[in-house]
This record gives C-alpha cells, structure tokens and sequence, in this order.
C-alpha cells in the first residue's frame, strides 16, 4: 500500500465538501459487515486518555427498528423508516472501568473520574460526541450515507435499549444509501471570519 | 474529477488505521493557507440544525503561543511548544444568533435556545465537539498531523483569549509535522465486543 500525505480531491470530496446528510433512504440493503467496518475506523482517532466512551447499538431488525422509531420525534420517524440501518450512539456513562486497560500509565485517571460524576459525565460527553464526528465519517468512508439526528426521547430510547441506565443516548444516524428527494438544498456554513481567529 | 464510492486503503491509513496522535513536532513549518484549507473541510459534515458552534483560534505567533501555554498542565507545554501552530477550539455560547442565516426554515430554534441556556450549551457543546472530530479529521486529510488536549486551564485560556466570556475553550490542538519520537506506542482499542450491540 502507498503512503499517502495528503487526501486527493475526490476523497475530500466524499468525506467534506460534496458529502450530504440523507433523510430518504432507498432500499439497497447495508450488511452488518459493513457496519462492523464503520466501527473499525471509527475506533481508532483519539478521545482523551484514549477513554472511547462511545457506544454503538446497530438497530436494523423490523422489531428492533419499531422499538426505536416510536421515541423518534415525528418529523424524524420517515427518514429511519426508509433506513435499512439506524445506530443509536450513546455514552457508557461508566466508561472510567476500562481506564487501566486502555490508558494503563495513567490508571489513577479511574479514580478521579469514580470520585466526580460530573466530570466524568461532561469529559465522558465530550470525548462520545468527537466519537460520533469521528462515525459519521467513517460510514461516508466505506460508502455509506449518514443522516445524524438528535430529535427524540433520549429518555424512552435509553429505558427501551439500555435499561440497567449505564448507556446514555446520544445522537441516532440513519445509515444507508439515497433514496428519491434524498436531501434539501445545501445550508451556509458560516464565514470564516466568523468560524476563525488568528493569534 | 472522478466521483468515488468509498474511501481507498491508503486513505483509510491516512485518516483512521494508521494515523496518530502527535506529541513532538518538526521544526517544519505550517502556513496560513493550510490552516484556512482545514477549515474549508471542517465545516462541511453535519451539525444539529446546522448550528456549527464550534469556533477555531490558530495561535501560531510567538507571543500568542507563550500567552497560550502557560495555562497548559505542565506535562502537555513541551508537546506545545514543539508544535508551530497550537489551535484552541471553543465554543461559541451565543451560537444560536445564527440560527435564522444558517436554518432559516427552522429559525424558531433560536428562541428555544434563547429561552433555555442549559440546553443551549449542552446541545451545543455536543454539536461542537462533533466539529472537533472533524477538525481533527480534516487536519490528518491536509496532510497535518494532530495532538489534541483536554488538560489545560479552561478558565485561564478562556480569560486570556475570549475575555468578553462568549466563548469557552473545550480542547487545544497541536499542528504540525512529526519530530522525534513523535508518539509512544500506539494504546489498544476497545474491542467491538464492548463498544458495539445489535437489534
């Protein structure tokens, strides 16, 4: 394999600057290896101390999916219908457990976070949301298309999905490939000058 | 150019597989251009409601860098000094000022989040830290190698640089090329027996 030092102007173009977020799906099926490839991407970029707070719960059974869409607010529930895939990304609000094994030279960082929920929670959240950036282009690079919402009953998806109340629900990302009218006219991005500082 | 369907091996290296975070940086140099080329990918992929709170600061002049890394923890300011440009990522509170340009058919939004700081800053710390995968991502697809960093003093970076209190710092990214010794061996990844369930 090459070594690359740079992305070519198609690939930035599938990950950033052509990629659209898709709310109809179309029915060409996605199978649980490709899902099991997004992960293994998605694993790899850093969260700090190496936490990977981020969980991922597959849904693409027709009794899985029914479970799910009933918490989805109704404007949402047509685009994961058309879905053959929707994660649910949460946060393992006890993520600190594994710290000795994925962060073995600073293992006392599990204590600190066993002795101060909040911040184990707001660090916890961070590190979980650059995990969900981190998926969402990971399933653009194997060639799937992301549709990530946050309009829904994180509370209903999180008693229905992860009832012991360790996982905290997160985002869900429709995951498929376009269908009819799959997306609206691009929205503006903000002005650099407003985005960027210089110092 | 050629549309692609999905992401090449040495691409997937590049961005995710054999990627790494960098703690020692070359004296080589980073210009102004590449830092604008970051951005013109970052702000592409999804955000809720298309918000983008996310907000960038590039220090890379000596005496922004020296006003930056004394509220660094001690252990992280070698890694900064080294790296020839250090970017702080923040959140813009007030994000939601933007809501009618950036989301016009849902600029009721505003409101909402007018009316409601908690959750203003909370989706919009998640919608931010979301952008921070993608900077990250977006810096290793210009050819930039990245160290991001949690362990620095919040409040003094964000009284040093965002006195007015409208932004609020979440990480500090160090940019630039490999030096010496630039990473440790690479910290295992959770197994996808861990951090992936399936309905």
């Amino acid at each position: 394999m090459d070594t690359l030092s740079s992305l070519d102007a198609a690939s930035r173009a599938l990950l950033f600057t052509d990629a659209r977020t898709t709310s109809n799906f179309s029915a060409t099926p996605v199978t649980d290896e490709e899902l099991k490839e997004i992960w293994e991407l998605a694993k790899w970029p850093p969260t700090q101390a190496n936490t990977q707070p981020l969980r991922v719960l597959y849904v693409r059974t027709a009794d899985g999916k029914a479970r799910l869409i009933k918490h989805l607010n109704e404007g949402n529930r047509a685009k994961s219908e058309s879905a053959p895939v929707v994660a649910v990304l949460a946060l393992d609000t006890q993520f600190h457990e594994f710290i000795p094994e994925v962060f073995p030279h600073g293992a006392g960082l599990k204590d600190v976070f066993e002795g101060n929920t909040a911040k184990r929670i707001s660090d916890g959240t961070f590190s979980a949301a650059l995990q969900a950036g981190y998926f969402i282009l990971a399933a653009r690079s194997i060639g799937l298309f992301a549709g990530p919402m946050t309009g829904f009953d994180k509370a209903g998806v999180d008693a229905e999905f992860f009832p012991d109340g360790r996982f905290r629900s997160l985002a869900v990302v429709n995951l498929g490939h376009p269908g009819e009218n799959p997306w609206r006219d691009r929205l503006p991005r903000l002005s650099p000058d407003t985005a960027v500082q210089w110092a």
